[in-house]
């Protein structure tokens, strides 16, 4: 039996998006975001919802680029603090001792301790309501040699991204792999 | 040191959708996408895109509506199988044996088995490229009463989601909890 719950912003899982940018005097900001997703393969694409209230919605019309730094178990508590205070009045690079480092493709800021990065150039931006949604296209996808194994590609359990669960407020890692895709539901 | 894997659509993590809708006919009809996520906070709305090429894209386009269903690991095969196979030559229900059942709120069903529910109205629709974007309004979110903990909060846990690794395209659990969002990052 189904209770319904209401109009909610709940699904699973939601990631963690660590979002950098430069402010108006080339100060680097992140702030963490959990409405988001890919949005489209080609050209590749990925969306960040973010509050106009917020000192990264501006640096990103400013801007036009952003950048998603994904974030390791190691670094949750930078990550939540990222998404807690304000880079208006905040310098969170310096405040957490984590580094900035420039894009050579977009013109913003990543954190070079994050096993994984996305540079984005500023595609499209719908307003939606109380949140904005920026769509960047993806111009390179950077991974520490770290987590990668074999050609190219990226293990996501030396990653160890995390989730964020929207009503209880929680994060969790990554669990077991369950199955291949495109695979494990073939039926004869 | 980081490697440049070029522009892709890489970010960890993204969720397993099983996005349901009717066709023209009635018939109703679910696919698996992971290109998605919540985009809005109020209106609620959450965001999915799809290929033009999908039976989905069209019958969201004529009937303005679509649910999500979230899967539990349990039901891995069939949600793998749900992005296999076309709704255009297959009854995808009948094939695996769950049950459709038709939301009281939009015109499209959802898979009953399955334990968390998001019913949305089509809010908008933006063409990114080889992917359209459907924002839908949520209307309702219903779950299971078994993965109910306490007043109208939803236990991850007990829901046992899993998240798409899009370069690997393995599917993977849900893990450990790591800490509380807004909390566990406050420096004094």
């Amino acid at each position: 039996m189904k209770q319904s719950l209401g109009a909610k912003t709940l699904v699973y899982p939601t990631p963690v998006f660590v979002v950098g940018t430069y402010d108006q005097n080339g100060k680097p900001n992140v702030m963490t975001a959990a409405w988001g997703g890919i949005c489209c393969s080609k050209p590749p694409c990925v969306a960040v919802s973010l509050r106009k209230a917020t000192y990264t919605h501006g640096n990103i019309i400013a801007r036009k680029a952003f950048t998603i730094s994904i974030p390791s178990e190691d670094h949750v508590k930078q990550a939540d603090y990222f998404g807690v205070v304000s880079g208006r009045d905040t310098d969170k690079f310096a405040a957490t001792g984590l580094t900035p480092v420039k894009s050579d493709l977009v013109d913003a800021p990543y954190v070079k301790e994050f096993p994984l990065i996305v540079e984005c150039r500023l595609a499209h931006v719908f307003e939606l309501g109380l949140h904005t949604q920026f769509v960047g296209e993806v111009v390179d996808v950077k991974a520490d040699e770290s987590v990668m194994s074999g050609d190219k590609l990226v293990d996501i359990k030396k990653v160890r991204p995390f989730s964020f669960a929207p009503d209880t407020q929680g994060y969790y890692g990554i669990g077991n792999f369950l199955g291949q895709a495109f695979s494990i539901g073939k039926i004869r």
